[in-house]
Parts: C-alpha cells; sequence; structure tokens
C-alpha cells in the first residue's frame, strides 16, 4: 500500500516528519510512502537517507502552508501546495491514504476540494481517540475540530455519527458500537433544542444509542463513541492532552516505583504519540490528520494508524 | 453574618446538608445559619443537635424541588419550597448569602424570581473554580451551567466577564484579573463570529485581557478567568472532577510514598470538596450553588465560601 504524506504540515515540521517517516519505512516491510515536500527538505540529511529508499517518492512543491496561514489559502496562491499534493495522490488512486499534520484547516479544505465528499454526505468531521482506563479499545470522539467554527446542529452530527460507527466497526472489529451524546445533564430533555432533537433522531434509528453522558463519563467507558460539537471536542482533546504535559514533567519528581503507577498510565496513554491519527470522516478516500505537535514518534503513530485503516475498509 | 441553607438540596441531601451545616457551625464561632427543610428533617438525630444550636433557626417548608425535577416547578405547583425560602432570607435582608447545592435549574431561577438580577444586567452566570499547578489562586471559569443551554453570544459574556473580574478582584485580592477567552485556537480570528466580537469587545474594554487560549492552558494558570460557554464550561468541570474519582479510586493500588506526590496534587487540588461553591453572578444578592453531589466535607467548605464572599465584598 501507497501513503501520501505532507512533509511540510506540523509545529515540527519537517523535521519530525522526515523522522516519523524513516521509522516507520525501516519498522515495516512492505509498504511505500509517497513525500510531498518544498526543495528545502533535500538540504536535511536525513531526507536524503530516507529519500534513497525504494519504497519512498519524493515529489517537489513549489509551496507549503504554514501552521498559522489562513487556510483559505489553498484555494489561491497555495492552490499546488504540499497539502494538494497528498489529497490528489488520493483522488487519483496513486495513494492508499493521505496523511498530514497541518495546518488542519487547509487539510480538511483541500482533501473536500480535491477528493471530495462521499455520496450523500454533507459534512466531514475530525474523529479522534481518547484513552479510557481499563478497557480494550479506545474511545472515539466526533467532531474534535472541523466543525469547531459551526453551531450543534442534529442532522449534521446524526448524519457524522453513522460515518464514525461505520469506522469503528471496522476499525476496531466492534459490530455494534455504543454511540452516545456529550450533555450537560442524563436525561432526554438536557441540552439545547438540538441536542434534544439529536437525541430522538439517535434514539429512533438502527444504531447503538446509549443515551446522553456528561463531562465525567469521558474516561469511563461507558460507550465507544461521543458526539460532541466540534468546539467542545476541540477543547477536551487538548484539556487531556495537557495532563499528558503536566504529569510528563512530575515524573522524575515522584519518589515511587514507577511499575503499576496510575501516573505511569496517563503519561503513557494520554500520550498524543500513542494513536497519533485521527480519521477525516465523509471524504470519498481516506484522509488522517496527525498532531500539529507531533514528534517523529507520533507521526510513525499515525502512519501506523493509515496502515490499519487502509487494511481494514 | 447569617446563611440561609436550602437542607433539600443535593444528591446526598439533606444528610450530607446536615453534616456540613453541623461541622460549619462548630468550626466557626461567630456566624449563623437559617436552615430551610421539610418536616421529614425533624427525624433526623443530627437534625435535631444542630438545631439546638443559639446560631440555627429552623424553618419549615412545605415541599422540596427533586434533583430530577423540571426547574420549572418552582413558578407553580413547588413555588413555596425551600429553595424559594433562602432565596427571600437574601432579597428581605434577613440573611447574607444563600446556599443551595441544587437542583441548579430550579436554584438560579428562584434566585431571578425572588432576589432579581442587578440593575443593567440581563444574564447570570455561575463561576467555577479549577485548581492550577503552581498558582496561589485558582482560575475562574464563567460559565459552566446557568447558560449551558444557550448559544455562546459575545455581548452576554463581555457583560459576564466585568461581573466576573469584579468577584475575582474582591475575593481573589487580585486588582485587575487577567481574563482570557477559551477557544480553538489563539489566533485573532478563531472560532464563531461570536467569539470574534468577543475579541474585539474585551481587546478595547479596559479590563485586562490576556487573548485566547486553548484546552490545553486551562490548568496552566496562564490567566485568572477564563471565558467559555456554558456547555463547554460544564463539560470541562465534569471532566475534571472525574479526574479526582479516577485518582482517588487508583490511590491505594499504588506502592509509592503519598508525600510530595503527583498524584496526590491531583486527588486533593481536584476535589469539588475544596472550594464547595460557585457563585450565581449578575444576581443582585448573594448566591452561592454547592456541587449536586456534595458531601459533608464539601458543603461545609461550602459555607466557609459564602462566609468569605460575605465578608469580602
Amino acid at each position: 500500500m501507497k501513503i501520501a504524506v505532507n512533509l511540510m504540515g506540523g509545529d515540527n515540521s519537517p523535521g519530525e516528519i522526515i523522522k516519523g517517516c524513516s521509522k516507520f519505512i525501516n519498522e515495516i516491510p512492505s509498504d511505500e510512502l509517497i513525500l510531498y515536500g518544498t526543495e528545502s527538505v533535500t538540504e536535511i540529511p536525513e531526507f536524503n537517507i530516507l529519500s534513497s529508499y525504494d519504497r519512498v517518492e519524493f515529489i517537489k512543491r513549489d509551496s507549503a502552508v504554514r501552521m498559522d496561514e489562513n487556510p483559505l489559502v489553498i484555494k489561491n496562491e497555495k492552490s499546488e501546495s504540499c497539502v494538494t499534493g497528498i489529497m490528489r495522490a488520493v483522488a487519483d488512486g496513486k495513494a492508499d491514504c493521505a496523511f498530514s499534520c497541518g495546518n488542519s484547516g487547509a487539510t480538511i479544505l483541500s482533501a473536500i476540494t480535491n477528493i471530495g465528499m462521499k455520496p450523500e454526505i454533507s459534512n466531514v468531521s475530525l474523529m479522534s481517540f481518547i484513552p479510557v482506563y481499563r478497557k480494550d479499545a479506545p474511545t472515539g470522539i466526533i467532531d474534535v475540530g472541523a466543525l469547531g467554527n459551526r453551531p450543534f446542529e442534529a442532522d449534521t452530527y446524526f448524519e457524522l455519527a453513522k460515518l464514525a460507527s461505520d469506522f469503528y466497526s471496522s476499525f476496531f472489529g466492534n459490530q455494534s458500537p455504543s454511540i452516545s451524546i456529550l450533555n450537560i445533564g442524563t436525561e432526554s430533555w438536557k441540552g439545547s433544542k438540538e441536542h434534544r432533537k439529536l437525541f430522538t433522531l439517535l434514539k429512533e434509528s438502527d444504531l447503538n444509542f446509549y443515551g446522553n453522558i456528561e463531562g465525567d463519563e469521558l474516561l469511563k467507558g461507558s460507550s465507544d463513541i461521543i458526539i460532541c460539537g466540534g468546539f467542545t471536542g476541540n477543547v477536551i482533546l487538548k484539556l487531556l492532552e495537557s495532563f499528558y504535559d503536566i504529569c510528563s514533567e512530575q515524573k522524575n519528581k515522584i519518589d515511587c516505583d514507577k511499575e503499576n503507577n496510575f501516573l505511569n498510565f496517563i503519561i503513557e496513554e494520554f500520550s498524543y504519540e500513542s494513536i497519533g491519527g485521527a480519521p477525516l470522516l465523509g471524504i470519498d478516500g481516506k484522509v488522517v490528520l496527525g498532531h500539529g505537535k507531533s514528534t517523529g514518534e507520533a507521526v510513525s503513530s499515525g502512519l501506523n494508524f493509515c496502515r490499519e485503516y487502509v487494511q481494514k475498509s
């Protein structure tokens, strides 16, 4: 299989992206990478080692979207940038999956523009995963950013719930994953009018609807998929990441056995390096976003995520 | 000073509310409590000991609002319930502050109906506090529930930011507390149209505006007050509480010295028992909400919060 990678996306690009690709190509004996980068990468020694592999192809592009740039640049002056390259590779059947660590807005917009949405789908959504203590599979959350600027609307999220259920089912082998709505109370009448409408839509659907959950249930594994607005989802994900940062910072200060330690669970499981990828649901092709802060380790996990995604569906 | 307490509010009422009041009255030598409860409390031995104090007055009411009841009952069949009693006590100048652990909706509605809002204020907001590692004063968050069903609107939250700044300033002795907006990115153009409008309003105001922060900054103490929509705020607060629950559950399993342990910091600081109260800003009188799950310990902290609130403003 072939994965198209944007070398120029992410706060630590291209260095950490190159590191992650090198780790992946060394560990996985068969898969191929198509790397999109600007001229500048050819001056990096590690890139030159990476690009010398038979299973690695490099395609030079003239521009790259910066992390702080308005995503709309991909519509105009940066329409031929690296992120466009990875999307076209998927659209043309040259790659099985596209991977980019940002700029998220530009990546999402580029996927919509170049690959397009699935038939009868009107929105895309980023699904991310949070660690759940004592549960085999992580909990998926939609949306965590793609719809962050938009108000929460029942019809949109009902459509996305079906996409999320299909993804979770094929990726984690769970025939009928349970779905809940994140709300400010468990009762069916809680939240806004749109929350109540979504409650009814899910309850009357064929999906395995669990009901409303509150914030304190997020980490308790009560359901496989949690639906929440893009704004709240984005905040939750970043808050959980900060736990990882804070705990990691404390690790060396603690005078205790590091084995079987709950703090260790937080450090290992809450690390965004461990999953490394969030699928962009609703696109008529496979697109995975990595975290903007991705290290080489996270990029390598993200590419492994792409690999499983292609294999399992 | 006198605090009016709703004995019938909270998941563990009246038992834990009575416990908390007993602890408070034993520890604080001068303040008085006015307790509102139904006939049923008079059968509880602990209540009878409590009500025998000179500094405790008991006022019997015929009804109490259940935690799962629609808040609107206080407008009709339960207009003379215990929660109405504590609000009237404040409105009539009989008590300096009202305290109730729920039902939140009924408590807020009752405060608006019986005490009313401050002049030129069109909304009320619940301000809660989150622990911040290595920072003396906690971070205040508005809103965390009062506006949970409402969309995020710039004018509303700008008005609330001023109330929050005044409260923080007098309560924590910080002349010019810094204020940030919780958003999905730090750039001024991030979030919805209303987020951008609020950014401009705060930037052009006399308030000490820090800018936008993301979810991973919530616990890092970058600013004193964080403004976020009631829905997201409610979710964040409950998520943080779940950390307390999960960590507490793990405490006994960990084979390490419990002193100077970061896990201990989480357990102690993330406990809703440690602050115990959220002021209802915008009301023309002092009203404090306790957590629905409050234990006696949390109720006692909540009453101490009421005491400081009255003393400091």
